[in-house]
């Protein structure tokens, strides 16, 4: 199968996200940060998270199941951690301030906790995270999300890819982000699979009678991802706990919906009739290193470790060991440049919003 | 290969493992912390974690890389974040000093955050957890150590099996533990694997050369663990970030030695002759629930969130889905009652310690 894609340039991907967000009745603060939040997914090379997500969103708002102007605000606080209710916004608005209260406790206090409900998906997870980097500070932020992955031992949908991502700050060197689902592979990795019709490796999914399969469409046939170490004897139950942990830290203290309950992204699937809490729920952070050792010492260590694992013995001389981190900003240089490659589904699904909001297409 | 095993009643392990830290010197107080943690592994059938180890902490005592006294104290702080130098003390000490810190400035402030430097192998990651738990908190620990595991990529043996521990109180059910190494699999399993001579999975190890191996032995010759995940296709990059960040946060922050510099836990291997920090390092947290929504609330979601996942429907009716910790208090429930059994090689390892610490052997 053909791959046609068509390249946009930032500045002009950029404009179209912030009308169409402005077309649903965002305030041009939330438009234009909501759009950031998409286009550094793009320019970072995670398309599953970006513009192609776009219409994901107006599609929820259509159903009346997202807020475009929320009331965001603090429910629940100490000096260090606080409850966010996200008032049915954009997860992509919604995180961003609950980001900015874990930073603004963390430099009072030396770190800073929030938990967010009410809220919708996020985008990625990274974006938050470097928030904090910004800042001088390590950043947190985790995510549940629609139930898609199984725990080890069942062929129920029970989980979320439900991401983390700890972003740190570096010296001369870009920042170290570790950004990654908890699942085996992202739905994206399968979407892209499809796309080519390839076979996909073992470990990533399973048939809706919990057999491995290698199957790039499985789960639209009842089938379910499956958590990192993809079987027991590869460590899926580490999988499984670590999203277990995002489950927990996202959902049960903020009073979201967790599990099974937490709501769908795509809307011709309807929310759970008995829902547990509200919306989806996030978990964000951010600590000072200066709260731990003077940061000029923390950045010169920072450095040094990366150079260092940059210099660990190749199994192949061609390919270098990877800083996390490293792909992202390699694709983000190259696409400010180049411009933002955009998929033909995705493209028509484009002008498809274009047209039902009355705003000029790409 | 037959394994024999002795089995000893739990209250006279306990009481030879005080005797072996008495022995060296270590006060009244110290014996007894150390002896619980190893005991409490025991119990919880992570027996690579438990008195298998004590000869291991006692011959780095004899080659003077183990204060037996040390002087624990914080040497930075904000209210919310602290470092604490462990004086080259046993982790199995140093760790719980830490936590008590972490759990008071919690207790004040909502979370409090420890990164310990000049440590020792802390035992199991999920006692120093459980210690926030019982105070109503949410407990997370992580350590660095001997450099076994290779970053993606690599043939070079760069970080350890960095354990990580997240634990969270409930209601009317047991907590939930998530306790795990960052390796696809920890040494403990490599180590039964070899007594029975059986091959071990694919995506364990790998030899000297980078190339997937199968066979139990391969560390003993030069090859490596591998990052949770195996390899690229399945994930190794994840676990590769996961200890990458349980390696900044326990020895960057600290300033503990990190990757390759992180002192061998055996006396046999020498430590790096150029350190970038001081021993090993830990890092410790605790945050409060109810500084995100009330205790009661937390807990009726948690105790519905364990219930759940417990429900969710099973590949096979014989094997329900396990929740991260339900294995170890299996284990204790088991272990209070028969004793710990204690392996050939181990009880002839012990018994030459009683010998040489002149104390009554087991």
């Amino acid at each position: 199968m053909k791959n046609n894609f068509h390249t946009v340039a930032v500045a002009r991907l950029r404009q179209f996200t912030e009308q169409v967000f402005l077309a649903i009745g965002c305030s041009q603060a939330h438009a234009v940060l909501a759009a950031d939040v998409l286009l550094q997914a793009d320019l970072r090379g995670i398309d599953s998270h970006g513009t192609a997500r776009l219409s994901g969103y107006i599609r929820l708002w259509q159903q009346d199941r997202l807020n475009p102007t929320p009331n965001i605000k603090i429910v629940h606080e100490t000096a260090t951690t606080a409850t966010v209710d996200g008032d049915k916004g954009l997860g992509l608005v919604v995180a961003p301030y609950a980001m900015e209260v874990a930073i603004r406790k963390a430099s009072t206090y030396g770190s800073g906790w929030v938990a967010v409900r009410n809220s919708n998906h996020f985008g990625i997870a990274g974006y938050h995270a470097l928030l904090a980097v910004k800042k001088d500070m390590i950043g947190y932020a985790m995510t549940n999300a629609s139930p898609l992955v199984t725990p080890t031992y069942s062929k129920e949908r029970m989980l979320g890819t439900n991401p983390i991502c700890y972003a740190f700050p570096a010296g001369q060197h870009p920042p170290v982000v570790v950004d990654m689902a908890t699942s085996a592979a992202a739905n994206g990795k399968l979407e892209i699979a499809q796309r080519s019709g390839a076979a996909i490796p073992s470990g990533w999914v399973q048939t809706a009678e919990g057999i491995p399969s290698t199957n790039s469409h499985e789960l639209k046939q009842g089938g379910a991802l499956l958590p990192l170490g993809g079987d027991k004897a590869h460590g899926s139950h580490k999988g499984f706990g670590l999203s277990a942990t995002v489950d927990i830290l996202s959902a049960v203290l903020s009073g979201a919906n967790y599990g099974p309950w937490a709501p769908p992204f795509v809307a011709y699937l309807e929310p759970h009739p008995n829902p547990v809490g509200e919306g989806l729920g996030h978990f964000l952070g951010a600590i000072r290193p200066d709260g731990f050792r003077p940061m000029e010492e923390f950045k010169t260590h920072m450095d040094n470790w990366i150079t260092r694992f940059k210099q660990a013995t190749p199994i192949d001389s061609e390919q270098p060991v990877v800083i996390p981190g490293e792909p992202e900003l390699q694709a983000e240089a190259k696409r400010k440049v180049l411009g933002i490659p955009i998929i033909d589904s995705v493209w028509n699904d484009l002008k498809k919003l274009a047209a039902d909001l009355k705003i000029n297409a790409l």
